[in-house]
């Protein structure tokens, strides 16, 4: 992603993430994210309301089987001259290195302070490496 | 959908679809839709801003070798008790019955007053039909 692109995306509160399994069935989500160094995403297994338990989740099953996912950001306006979005394309994983894990969860709880109340110390963080993007709009301002 | 979701998805303004390929890749956009009767949605292949003609658009060549697509409606808060989101699964096609697809015209231009600037008139929809929903939260208030 370029400068503006990125500094778009760490704007954002929420992203929204698609998943799909190896038979392309796909399920999308909102989720909340960290921004890390070259083009990293990081969105961690929290616990805001879910109707299953954080490792049963379908996202997680769906990138074991099939990494490839898109992460889509905008904001929306009844002004649809102001319409703005980005679009991105990429590989996710369940984070195995335990230092990087700790830098992502510090860096979403810097973030989002509701995280003292919603994520576990040591909750499973995914990471997703952005390959492409697709950007529209006032993605600069 | 019970009650409460199709109220709550039709006072939406915005939903996000994931679609895939027959490889699993997975793209998701925000949409603008108009809820029918029995589960089914429509969204237009509108004249917002958009990287390729709307008859190149990723989403399209998905549906077509691939109609399982998931679509989330949600609200953000920052206050996370007050989050809300209605997760969709179904089944999308361009709609190729004239009646329908003049129904739902009329229902997106009832909802969407800008889409008198950027609706063309006879402009493809999309249709997509539920079949299965989780949602979470306020989704009744």
């Amino acid at each position: 992603m370029n400068r503006a692109t990125t500094e778009f995306v760490s704007r954002q509160r929420i992203g929204h993430l698609a998943t799909a399994d190896r038979s392309g069935n796909s399920v999308v989500v909102p989720i909340c994210f960290a921004n890390g160094e070259n083009d990293v995403l990081y969105t961690p297994l929290d616990s805001k309301p879910k109707s299953v338990a954080p490792n049963k989740l379908k996202r997680l099953a769906n990138i074991d089987e099939n990494p490839s996912v898109s992460v889509v950001f905008d904001t929306y306006s009844e002004d649809w001259n102001k319409l703005a979005y980005v679009i991105t394309f990429g590989e996710a994983a369940l984070l195995t290195d335990a230092d990087e894990r700790n830098r992502a969860e510090n860096m979403l709880r810097d973030k989002y302070p509701q995280y003292e109340t919603y994520l576990s110390v040591g909750a499973p963080i995914i990471r997703i490496k952005i390959s492409r993007s697709k950007s529209w709009g006032l993605v600069s301002n």
